[in-house]
């Protein structure tokens, strides 16, 4: 069957690849975003686009960015990573590639990636959520990828779960972005080895002393040792995750949630927290069933392979 | 074109129609719920849809329950106010009446009556809201009605809004249902006119001086008056609601909220409160659009009307 | 050494005792409070002390009431169960006693018993908290009663909690009182036997089957016999008290908690659980001494004893 | 009448001054903290207080420090700022000096110094709220500065506002100083402009245009030029403030607040958005006298005042 083009474009760098139908990655290309130029970025995503043969089968590029696409997937509403305000970017790649071109949030096409080829292939919905910098999340329901309203569903990075809590990037209090993300974890962490920097001894040996050089690598990889500590944050993290997913659960009621991310490499210690912090938090937990919680399989190329495909299926619609 | 019967099925009052095909209700029956006697009350639904000629045309039968009704729409899991945990509704009602009988959960009926023949028939997704003893909702995404990986979708009533906040009748702590319900606005209005009994001296006098005689058409209907206290109240009310609604809207992004249930009949001093609240809460409000906030129109057939269409619907599928 | 008279004022009922140098009460009465009847309240503390040999030794009688006693121990300012407002009860006593009358609140007098003959005897200061219908306290700093700036110091049951938490009495949101007292523990416990009865199966049985007549001691009893549910209850209430004590330890830093009240019976049972969240929610535990929390000795004594001390101390200051 | 030293020891400087029995600074001098060497500190503490002549009247020399001091005011506790855990300082000074000298920590000794010299010169007790860097204070109760039962009183900065809140530079979460400091104005006004920088264009462009460089004089200056933007940050900072004053009210019922650090410079900016904010959150407002809040008068000296003139009066104690 045929293949087709995705693109990832991210804050630091925008990735191609040439997708199957079934979600194979025959050849990929990477590089830099040139974040402070709005206009270079479009170029740079169709120059991929054609090095990787979109001059052949140019009606198959699909492209996922950070950011708020608008409902018609024709364009980007808001993107703080790329500087971009309203760029018309459907119609600007289609004059520049000659075809027709699919637009998605990243995190949404991570979620059907997943759903398609990945974690949730066995499902019929899932809810996808992405750990890293912030909390980014997609929904399948009943098979299909929920778009919004406004096109801006799956936001859940920004779901509040604390009145008056932690600032977050976004300038509101308490979102689950704030509490969530690796960022969070990383910064939690910090505060809690000043706190007690007796039973945060061995991390702090493993960042050389400083503090402020821990990151999340090392805290999984010590946690993973076994490091009280270390799996103390873990779990912490984990406790709002599924605060969080309960209350995503209120709403949407998905039967499997699959976590993704660096930070997903933890696995079971990031897991069972999440898990446990879900089923305390969720209403009535002993007459519905209990949903899934696994690591996401696609890793990184989610994004790109889920948006090709959609790119795939769009083509006729 | 065709009629339906619809049955709702409430914790004090059982109501069955006929509805055509345009949502209007042709012919209708009431009668007390026998809460305390399951098989009984399956027993009534039954006759009601034949009193209103399921015996003729008994493929047309729907009939919807508070409670969360399973993924397969073929029982009912749970339903506290029924005394029900895992009955085999559909089953029962299809040897009872000799056809086809279509299950839903009632908020979630309600939402799609509202958004076929209601305040969201120009609509292509909605949020309802039901303001009543609880909060209920139910979602139309993209012209679906959502259900849920188990079925139990749209339990909005038990998101989470105050971690450690007011005791929820589920058992948790900090549920919407336990700050934007209408029990919830009767009971802190009763503590707020304890603390200040000279702001809310006409309140009072229209409870016959009895702060424990307050309920909610007082306040409603002295807030109508103008009276500054009242309106406090439900203003507090709505700043709940709309916090909810923010966080509704991160996870599915909705269009248009409309909302239902006796407080509802207060209007834009409803709605007002909610619409602020809901910008206040919502990440990144200047860069995406904004939903509108109405009253929903089909009052309390919204249910009855929504599942005898859905009944009509799903007949051959 | 001399005796002084102790008449303890709450709103079911009045204690009066002959109380002696060493907080021996050596004879004492009581009565029903005619709560609705302002002057007959002072009528009744005047009679109860003349039987008690007042006319004899008219300089000692200390009088505690529920209530916010104003700065010069003169008046009380607002009594919410004895509906007294702005009343000048020194004066009204004195004119009918002949002699030095001394007014205090109710949990500051118990908090100077305990200083003095109970719990804190051994102590230069404590913090004294009633677990009871509300949650009282009262200060003993450097050895002195904390009256405060305008006589209402230690009003730690409206401390604030949680913002945006449970209704309490005083119609504010998320104060000590509406987690930690025991009034809260019986609403939560409810709840939580709604919400997992199977669990709370065995207090349920000694509620005779009727969640709404669980009550305070049924929990303790229940909890002494191991019941793990119930143990649960306690335990929550524990936390909740632990973190106010924490946040009160911010301010004044006491070196004693003494626990008083009814369910002060659970003994370790409450005691632990507070200790272990007091330190929880310290700042800097590690490089601080932390402050001993143990039952209080007087039981419902502590007031009038407490007052009654008061009273002998007070005379020709 | 006679004079004393003063040694106010911070974090990046030490100031020493002659104090004399009036508050009157005669004589001062100032030098950079050793911060990294807890040895040269008390050396160069030394070395001030000799060269301002504390060799002819040795037994007159205060010295408060950012930390915790113990309860016999004779060692620090733990001092983050200045290396210190277990510091026997007044031996230590006492040994160099020849006499006698005494310890207190600075928010204390500034609060001490306001209510015998400043703006609480009239009051019988006070607190004093110190809002820089973090949430320092001190209180002075019917007369008596407090000290605690372990002398770390006054702690408020660590007052626990937001169970789940913003994380603290103690690693707790939630504290007063993580709301109510200008380090947490600063953090919360960069959020808000990232969030709006339209509204907060002035305020960005006093700051060359770079959010990150906004600090807490340009708010103050921008909100005192009627900026609507920066007088809402100052309102947020009061609005915290007031609910943590309240919640002290609720303990020790202080008649008078003293509001010091470079932020109060804002003046009523600041001192109105308290007033509401701790009217709101009292408990039985109604029925209590309300507290005055001030701008504190001595500014960055009320330390070394007040430790003065504590040495003076403890002499012969």
């Amino acid at each position: 069957m045929s293949s087709a083009i995705g693109v990832d474009v991210g804050g630091t760098k925008i990735a191609a690849g040439v997708v199957d139908s079934s979600g194979l990655i025959l050849e990929s290309l990477k590089v830099p975003t040139p974040a402070q130029d709005p206009d270079l970025i479009v170029q740079t995503i169709a120059d991929l686009a054609r090095q990787l043969g979109a001059s052949d089968s140019v009606e198959r590029v699909g492209v996922c960015v950070a950011g708020f696409v608008d409902r018609s997937r024709s364009g980007v509403l808001f993107s703080p990573n790329l500087s971009w305000r309203g760029v018309r970017l459907r119609e600007q790649l289609q004059e520049a590639l000659g075809g027709e071109v699919v637009i998605e949030n990243d995190a949404n096409a991570a979620a059907w990636g997943e759903f398609r080829f990945g974690g949730g292939k066995e499902a019929d919905d899932l809810l996808a959520v992405t750990v890293g910098t912030g909390v980014g999340g997609g929904l399948v329901l009943a098979g299909e990828l929920l778009r919004g309203g406004f096109g801006v569903a799956a936001e859940i990075g920004h779901l509040g779960l604390v009145p008056g809590g932690e600032l977050c990037g976004c300038g509101n209090r308490g979102c689950l972005e704030a509490y969530g993300s690796g960022t969070a974890l990383v910064r939690a962490t910090r505060f809690a080895a000043h706190k007690d920097p007796v039973a945060a001894k061995r991390l702090i040996e493993r960042a050389s002393g400083d503090i402020a050089a821990i990151d999340g690598p090392m805290i999984t990889e010590q946690a993973q040792l076994g490091d009280e500590f270390a799996k103390t944050q873990l779990a912490e993290l984990g406790a709002w995750l599924g605060l969080g997913i309960a209350n995503i659960a209120a709403v949407v009621d998905p039967s499997l949630v699959l976590i993704g991310g660096g930070v997903s490499q933890a696995g079971e210690l990031l897991l069972q927290p999440i898990r446990d912090s879900y089923l305390k938090a969720l209403s009535a937990s002993r007459h519905r069933p209990i949903l899934d919680v696994k690591v996401a399989e696609l890793g990184n190329d989610a994004g790109l392979v889920g948006v090709a495909d959609l790119a795939r299926n769009s083509i006729g619609e």
